[in-house]
């Protein structure tokens, strides 16, 4: 009896960039992507991925490298692999590919990530109007726990997690996607044309050539360029999975996958140490390297048994996860709560984005005031294990939207307090880190219309 | 030394209508409501409520009661409460006054409550066109374990918890209600006229004088009138708490109200047994009458010192939360997820309701394939305690929303398998409960612009 | 359809002593005590329940009553219970009870408890060599929270449970307790009689018609006076359950008791509001009145099929339990350890007894350095949700057992610190209580052998 | 800026035995095994560890290798480790050290472990009368999950943690440990000669230089044989913490270590990859090569600030942990109970020891009802995460003690249920692994003095 060992199929070298990899990397959801490695349901085995940059965020206190990142470079990807069953018959299509994740982790010797925000006219987040500027915190990990110098005070246990796994998608599935993005892209939403409003920021992210990586094909072929102008980015989580950035997909979750080519074809990448729900700063996780064991399963026939579409075809479907039962424990949370009046006073109706975006700015100006700045805490929210909820979603004409946060995070009780007592000033250290360096054109309106 | 007793200061009478009890009940907010009990800080006091319909719904099978429920009566309230701190000195507008839950549950010998989806005509719910009918399931309580009649093979504790608590809004806070709300209504939101596509459904629940109900204020006067017409329904949760339908506001959690009138004037009602994250089906709690024992802390000047006000004036601020430790333990979750791609296929950009909405969707069809029948799906998602979380809020043009259910509270394993079993036929049981009885004519177009 | 309301078949009158009660009330195990109360499987019903004294300790500032207490009266149990299927069966011997703890909690107006240590003289304790007088902290209830004026800074939320929940044993159960029970008295352990070194407490507490109080059996007569010469002693669990003291039987539990006697004649009694592991300080919970709302099912034949008897006859056997749901959730635990060497420096061979009594002297004397008396900690030390754990029972000749602390329960952070500031004194209020009362002229030897 | 990474000071060659590995190992505690090591305070380190017995355990199914092992050879720790403040000053005698369990886990290509029982003539067990045969499962991980062939249908993700960990003691300290052990292994324990009884094994495990393995010390040098006599054998937990077993010592645990020489000489060992309360039986754990990821502190002069004698020397202290908030969430428990009273129905006295063995038999005789054998229901309790409690330890003359299993480890449910069905009859497999190998000559006559 020899014992099972993990095999690992896919590594990463941390000395090479992203291109260089071997086997290589992809950046892009297209059928034809080639499958980098086979794997079997039932064994284990190890998938390592680096950064979604690739290491083009530097582990410094300069935002600079946030600010210039080129977005059509993300997500590297690990993958495709192509899944057999014990008999070598590959996953097909309307097949469930069920996902395990047995472990994860940073990559050994590089056990360190960073959260950043990104400039308003590069990329941009979810309270881009109110934080235009890029900047960036590192973080250290010490085992369980990460720590960042230019945010101190705040320790916490890592839930890590993949932010990006997925199955390709199909050749009808891909071009379903391309349809209906570049109708919002063009045409906005309804007859309210957001476009005109927010000229900086696309509304989605349509293929693209520039910086486009698939793997085995080789750059610059004919084949390249059909697939590059077609595949679809990484940025969204769609019908097979992908960036869904569910942050309690750590040890011992499963994830079912609809399957929609031969082999499945699963990719993965976007490791983050930790994320709060929303990941509202958008490079908002503790962004890492990393590695994932894995194990898979196909359910034959269990896109028809177990996801019914809702939408015009077969293909609208969403996964389905099971949460693992190996979280940190909290037992005390602070709440607050956002409605959907957004901040020009505005009533929305029951829009839990707008909720959702109160409960945050409120969370931000609340721990602001024990000793941080409010950049400092937007990037905090964006990546320690908060909870984002929708408490109502009926009660017209308000949603109501709540962020929970782990008081424990902090060395001090951020609780309110009866007897108020004045609250030392807690050096913001490495205060031009936070420095806003946007230099963009457009008024801060906070126009209410840019955020639904 | 005596042991300190807690003092009953509003109670109720079960067999009495909500506009016959003494102290009388209200049902709108105004500052001009006069409090009908006075309170210290620190001691521990008892408030007993009628339900949200204060009884009008039946211990039956039939959910013609929900469909006629006249909306305008709801939701009866007890208070005003008047906080004094120990000096007589009563809360006054800038304090916080934090509030904690000591104890709370259903009025002895009343253990029950019911679950309902309104007709699409009267009131409607999140996903009032794909289930138009007015539906109910009962409820009944053994300790903290609800089970019901017409949705077997379901059994699970109670998160028990106020759906409303809040204070007294000023005149000046009041007036802001009312002119923002009007306008949604009038305007719709943006150049999108929603009002044209939902004129079945307003937009806003404005001030009406049809079954207003004001305390002590004599119906009919001459106070009355005034009051009546500018008293804001208690449909959506606002600035002073009300309906924020938080379902972790149970045992030990603890509300830090901002204090807009002299005395606070806190008010509480709309009790639930339980319920889901969203309460999806508007009814969609656990309804039922109940008490709570509650304690309360005057932090003086702590509304500016906590709440940063996120809108043009001092008054627009949110409360905050702190959850209590003792909560349902749920080791198993299985998680659907919805992104902003609504059932007709169209791309939503980053809208959190519409993510919400899939999710939901995905997990009625799921579940329903064990036995239920959607509608039943439909109210046990609003009532069980599913968590349901904005994950991802940036990677445009999708949001990402997850709802997860605990999968103990069924009593059969609703995990998907890899040997697909067919699952038994579950008698649905009184199907007639849940047969449709909408009669309206408006064609179903789950139009998705009329979610959000 | 009429909601299943909760009957109520036993009730306290908390003006009357516990003798006078109605129905009575009984304080001895006997196949002979005629039930009191009939209720059928499936039924939610009500039991109420005095504190396991009677009333005899007050709420004040003295422990001359714990000093003074006639400990032959306890414990006053509720009961019995006839239990019987809804055909009228009653439940028969080598049946198994299932016993539901629906709800429970204080009785209305009666929001207090009290934990006490008894005097070296009358009763003990498990550390009553090192803390032989009588003390007594008193509890006051906020809801699920309980604070002690005579312990400041300390704040938990309840687990409440019962003390002693059984059935009836059968004549041949009862007299294998009263012989066994006789030869520990008569005899000591092994070779070895503890009973010359402690003399001054029994080593079992045998039958005494001293205080005898048999339900319905009227005092003095003949039937009376045999079965009061017979009836076990309610101080130790054995084979029917009985005083198990096991804190986790809250909201949701199950007990599965062995039946005995035809209709299994359930008691109860002995309500905690809160204990410790252990329970210490042996009148060491929270001790207080209290209700329960119980439904039981009957497991036909269950003994057999579930219950294997660990001894010569098939009634040695113990109950199952299953633990509830909804527990108080506290994230950080301080654990101290105590290995099997007694204090004189003696070494035990893997007596998880004397490692137990280490890990709580040594937790004893390292909470007394924030400022508490070691009587104040003895006394927490039994009533808080303390965790006793038998960590190491094999490695020779050390067993290891831990006492874990919720840190959470004190308004100060009582973890070792790298930076010892010194604990500024807080002050340990009304000294006057914890002053020691022992008056008996025993040497305080503390010598191990007393100890198992 | 350079990110902080984790330096391996101690690393293990899987294909070396235990006294070939550079550095070199150790299997003794005395003061003067010099340190193979120094790290920094804050500093975070990565130490290996072969298994408790240096691979003499293979993974196939046969328990020869645990019948014939030799027990003097175990545990091989690596250490000592000397630990030097950010001012190269070392932990001195006095100091308390805080080292936190920052990560740990398998060794990468050896992730599988095993649990056995050892035959009763070569180190027995706590249920050595009842199993007296040495028994072994084997168990592979796939990430923090465990699963065994000899034990099929029961899978749990692991509490993994070190069961070893410890400082140097010092040479009075030593003294006492030989002493006082010496003392038992000739005298017993009081009047009653336990050692009769027990003649196959010993009541202390006294020094050997029989295999013993002391570092750097040459082997048979007159260092090493002066070393080697009076050096402590690792199986007890002692003042120095060492062989403390306590399962919970897992990811963000932090132990408190008295310090008794210069430099503190910290060891560890003995990794865990899930351990029960108690460890039953003996090779109890999942036991496994690993690693730890460490980080310490010095808290100067901590022992007399913290840590309080408990016995005639100020050594006679025990360190204090802290418990990690990373556990796995199990929400349903199922719970043994055991009193005081042994198989052959003989009372003891509050003896918590005879109590929680009759919990573990009877969990071990219900869950062999659902399929297994008591072999593998024995084993099964040593390393699954169930949680042994001392719930009574004053009412005499019973102790209560209990044992809570997880539910949801097992593939079926193994709850009472009320309508027995007949259990399916699971297939033992691999029955001759647990075939009694047993020879020895004892009558099994369970002498209930041979337990306490």
């Amino acid at each position: 009896m020899a014992p099972p060992t993990t095999r690992s199929v896919l590594s990463i070298d941390l000395k090479k960039k992203p291109w260089e990899q071997n086997p290589p990397l992809h950046n892009r959801w297209h059928p034809d992507i080639p499958h980098v490695a086979v794997v079997n349901t039932g064994e284990v085995f190890r998938v390592e991925m680096v950064d979604w940059t690739g290491g083009a965020i530097r582990d410094d206190d300069s935002p600079l490298d946030v600010k210039s990142l080129d977005l059509s470079t993300v997500h590297y990807l690990s993958g495709p692999i192509r899944i057999l069953d014990n008999d070598g018959i590959p996953a097909k299509p309307g097949d469930l590919l069920a996902v395990e994740i047995c472990n994860l982790g940073p990559l050994p010797g590089d056990e360190w990530g960073f959260t950043a925000t990104f400039d308003r006219e590069n990329g941009g987040g979810f309270l881009t109007d109110h934080f235009p500027c890029a900047t960036k915190a590192i973080w250290y990990f010490q085992g369980i726990y990460a720590h960042s110098p230019q945010i101190p005070g705040v320790r916490f246990p890592g839930l890590t997690h993949p932010g990006i796994i997925g199955t390709a998608p199909s050749m009808e599935l891909l071009n379903i996607w391309n349809k209906r993005e570049r109708d919002i892209q063009e045409n906005g939403v309804g007859s309210f044309k957001l476009c005109e409003v927010l000229h900086t920021r696309p509304l989605a992210n349509l293929p693209s050539t520039k910086s486009c990586l698939l793997g085995k094909i080789e750059k610059g072929s004919s084949e390249w360029e059909k697939i590059a102008k077609e595949a679809a980015r990484t940025i969204p989580g769609r019908e097979n999975g992908g960036n869904c950035d569910i942050k309690n997909l750590s040890r011992g979750a499963k994830v079912y996958l609809p399957v929609f080519v031969e082999g499945a074809n699963l990719s993965t990448g976007d490791m983050h140490f930790s994320q709060g729900d929303g990941e509202v700063s958008f490079c908002g996780a503790i962004e890492m390297s990393g590695f994932l064991e894995l194990k898979c399963e196909i359910i034959r026939g269990g896109m028809k048994e177990y996801l019914t579409p809702m939408g015009p075809t077969p293909l609208h479907v969403n996964p389905i996860f099971e949460i693992g039962p190996v979280e940190p424990r909290f037992s005390e949370w602070l709440v607050f709560e956002g409605i959907s009046v957004d901040e020009s006073g505005r009533q929305h109706y029951l829009d839990a984005t707008v909720a959702y975006k109160r409960a945050v700015l409120n969370a931000i100006d609340y721990i602001s005031k024990f000793g941080y700045s409010k950049e400092q805490v937007y990037l905090l929210l964006s990546c320690i294990p908060c909870e984002g909820r929708i408490s109502g979603i009926v009660d017209a004409p308000n949603a109501v939207a709540t962020l929970a946060i782990p008081t424990a995070i902090f060395d001090q009780d951020i609780r309110p307090k009866k007897n108020i007592v004045p609250i030392g000033p807690r050096l913001v250290r490495k205060p031009d880190v936070f420095k806003c360096t946007y230099d963009g054109n457009l008024p801060l309106t906070r126009n209410p219309s840019a955020t639904s």
